[in-house]
């Protein structure tokens, strides 16, 4: 047999329940349907188990760039630093679904949307190294997800209203106006 | 629960066994390892069953376009025709896996190496409608796949040796320096 049912390892579950080390502060939809209600998330590699306890999984794969540039990437590279700082006890989890006229067009047009119009990156490089941040995508699994991408994001206290600037930026792009879904889960890091 | 136990809807299973509705005529390692044996060929939408006289199976999402740009997808649409026409009794399925090093790429640079450099686009475009094309992303599913990308083909025996040719082009461009596993296998309706 050539099929390895070995788990993707850039796979990560986010659950959403009773337990786990980040404690949900508040949960909003922004567009469409609200995640069901859980008072905290714990981020599993690879396939999440459906605990009791549990109220929802997202899942989403780590993967590489899709719009970055050569000579963004090396400002982004310079610019950022890796999660888990022990001073980013605040934490978000963003997931988005966007519509299917965005999935029907092409590399330039989304790119012309993503970065032309939108400055999705330079909005990004901007609040550097203060909010670090990973990309999961969900569309390409081999379930059937509710979103397309999950974004988690850490950051201090201290940073917390400037990631508040970030996102109403973003949220304030042509770039959004292909969102037709979106949750914003705020956590805190348990014990901090 | 937020988490949906459905499979995603552009999940494709390719499982050579003992039946299915292609017969393998020749199964080639072009690059790496090659497939186990088999004889039949089928394609199944969704996650594939393991049954008895199974040898190999391959998973794979059909998404959206990753470098074609409006002007060419434009052309792509207008000459291109579907899978399934009752001339086109012959096919290959060709899986391929690309280097970490092209993945490391960033989008600009995995555009230059795919079209400016290699005509990826452009030596497609020469051999439609004649060679109807459906290609899978394995990357990003949620197990670990042996492949990055699944081809199928489907022609008629008079574009036998168009498609052949096809190949040839492709596989002597700089982008088929990042290959580094790929598979060759032809196919013939059965019953054709």
């Amino acid at each position: 047999m050539d099929a390895r049912p070995t788990v993707n390892p850039r796979l990560f579950g986010f659950v959403g329940g009773s337990h786990g080390p980040w404690r949900i502060l508040e949960s909003t939809a922004i567009v469409g349907e609200p995640l069901s209600e859980a008072t905290f998330l714990d981020i599993v590699p690879g396939e999440p188990p459906h605990g009791p306890g549990c109220s929802w999984v997202l899942r989403g794969v780590t993967s590489h760039d899709r719009y970055v540039m050569r000579s963004e990437k090396t400002e982004l590279v310079r610019r950022q630093q890796g999660l888990g700082r022990p001073d980013c006890t605040l934490a978000a989890l963003i997931p988005i679904r966007k519509k299917a006229a965005w999935w029907a067009l092409t590399q330039d047009e989304r790119r012309d949307v993503f970065e032309a119009q939108s400055e999705h990156i330079g909005i990004g490089m901007r609040y550097l190294p203060a909010v670090a941040r990973r990309l999961h995508h969900c569309r390409d699994l081999s379930r059937a997800e509710p979103f397309d991408f999950l974004t988690w994001f850490e950051f201090s206290p201290a940073n917390a209203s400037a990631f508040d600037d970030l996102l109403l930026a973003l949220r304030a792009s042509p770039e959004w106006t292909y969102v037709d879904r979106e949750a914003d889960v705020r956590l805190e890091r348990a014990g901090a």
